[in-house]
């Protein structure tokens, strides 16, 4: 499978709508919304200019870096389910986009990370400074996208959604190296951190094209359920031992003593079974943050004894379960049917592209 | 005249519209507007909340702390000069304080600050990440409350004005220890990093109270124009000689090698008179950024030598004379009146202040 991916076009020729067999379902959306995102990246780029020369270089760093351009593409494949007619969902796809960007570079200062989309990390390279300064240029332009759109109610999603992830990040900062944290606390904080803006992006374009409060419920399922399984994988993603990766570095999570998942149910697992040697491993490397080398191949070894990776894909696919439900309100015809097939095999996908 | 104002009462009990002579002109607004900013104040408190606990903590330290609350008072009382009579201005001053208090604390982690309004800065006791993050989290707040004003107008000229912002920010960082910085692009910054949140703070008034464009275009000068006065009067402050501190450590910019308008008036002067003595000193401290504890005190003398200090006051003159001026626009009418005066007032009080 891996294999085939890396064969498929790059720069993709495939016109829109057109669905070669030897596309992912991502690549698939992609070429389905070919011409939607064409005006979503010209909008991004055309909006992260600046006179002040630092920040279109640093937001080129990463905005034009690519990255999956998912979360914008929710918004565009939304806007079809709900067979929106205008033009604001591609204003509202690159405000999306930005909010993650700038969201990113604030979490990579935050986070000391070194890489980010397999590229150094901006505040490597330009220093914390400029990524924290530029992080708030682009969440203020993402709002004067909003504000263009004459959308009060996408404009209230959207800035209700950036609250609800910056709370996200302080209390994961605020449960970081607390190997104690619940299950409940992780999924709150993985719904606020990332869930949200999925929720948001998908959201907005029923708002926008004004359907039925079912659909707007639907697609804020759909991109709250498809979030939390994104997260609950990238998490898994991190012990790496599985092909394909993010363009992030395994382990990060770890070496931060961040608590996701995996190692909460490993730890669980290690207080119920009263297995000294495996708590006070997790006490050493995650509460008192005292780590070698070695010790992320030793986690992942725990975490495979216990079935945490596996239990954490099982209730990701949940999620993926939940997402692909919550679509069911949308009709089948023509113009909706390729959409929403394609939403399904994205969601499947999220955890697919793991096993 | 700075003895009396210390003995004014503290916890101001005066009634609205009341103007005891013993007040400076902005403990003066303030009184004017008591029961208004009390609502503000409100808002305020109730929005910088969240269940988790870190986030109202360090908001709390910042914006509890007080400050002056200028620019919350600017949309206060511009709503006053346009007889506004609805309630949308108290959610405004408080999304107005939130952008500011977000600034603040971005600013702070990204000048490495020792002191914010006289006490410690929140990032040397939460450390840097949640600086960012709760910046983050009022950012995004400050939109929650703009759009329940259901004003996209209002929504416009605040997220426009909060891209400036981060751009003069990045540009001031750009022109970091740059000793040959020109009077034009220091302008261009304070214009963007200070003046634009002032302006902004008293236009959204005469938007949402829909006045006619001359008097949105005099709020927005005043706004600008007491902006560039305030920020002037703040770097001249800096190299202290000045009775009035702002709760801020003399000698930051200086520290930092910022650039400011005294400095870059020394140095001028000092490449016209070839004076290689004061020129291999500014490139020291500021270029090589290689600084002793005696280099402030000689850095003031350099100043005052060449009444740099003097003349950037003259400057911030200039622009108070300009932002009284705009105000001619508004009648004198017995409602108008006194808050008119009390702008006025409080604009020849930003420069009197220092002298």
């Amino acid at each position: 499978m891996a294999k085939k991916r890396e064969n498929a076009p790059s720069n993709m020729t495939v016109t829109a709508k057109q669905t070669p067999p030897d596309l992912s379902p991502i690549e698939n959306l992609l070429a389905m919304a070919k011409d939607d995102m064409a005006n979503v990246d010209s909008i991004i780029i055309e909006r992260m200019q600046s006179s002040v020369g630092m920040i279109p270089d640093l937001a080129e760093h990463l905005v034009g870096a690519g990255g999956k351009r998912l979360r914008p593409l929710l918004t565009i494949a939304a806007a079809h389910l709900c067979k929106y007619a205008g033009e604001h969902h591609y204003k509202l796809a690159a405000a999306v986009e930005f909010i993650h960007s700038a969201t990113l570079l604030h979490d990579d200062v935050v986070d000391l990370s070194a890489k980010r989309r397999g590229k150094k990390a901006a505040n490597l390279i330009w220093g914390n400074a400029p990524s924290i300064l530029v992080g708030d240029f682009l969440f203020a332009r993402s709002f004067n996208l909003m504000v263009e759109t004459n959308s009060i109610k996408a404009l209230g999603i959207l800035s209700t959604a950036s609250s609800v992830i910056a709370e996200g990040e302080v209390q994961q900062l605020a449960g970081l190296r607390d190997v104690e944290m619940s299950t409940e606390t992780y999924m709150q904080v993985i719904g606020a951190k990332t869930a949200a803006l999925f929720a948001a992006a998908a959201e907005v374009s029923a708002v926008i094209s004004k359907s039925d409060a079912p659909k707007q419920s639907a697609l804020r399922t759909y991109g709250q359920e498809l979030g939390l399984a994104f997260q609950l994988v990238d998490d898994v993603l991190d012990y790496g031992g599985y092909e394909i990766t993010l363009g992030k570095s395994i382990g990060d999570d770890f070496r931060e003593g961040k608590m996701t998942l995996p190692v909460i149910l490993a730890y669980k697992n290690a207080v119920r079974g009263a297995n000294k040697t495996a708590m006070a491993f997790w006490q050493r490397v995650i509460v008192e943050h005292k780590q070698t080398e070695v010790d992320l191949e030793i986690a992942t070894n725990y975490l495979m004894q216990v079935n945490a990776l596996e239990t954490t894909l099982d209730a990701a696919r949940q999620h993926i379960q939940n997402a692909k439900s919550a679509l069911d309100v949308f009709e089948n015809d023509d113009e909706i049917k390729p959409w929403k097939t394609a939403l399904i095999r994205l969601a499947d996908f999220v955890v697919s592209r793991v096993s």
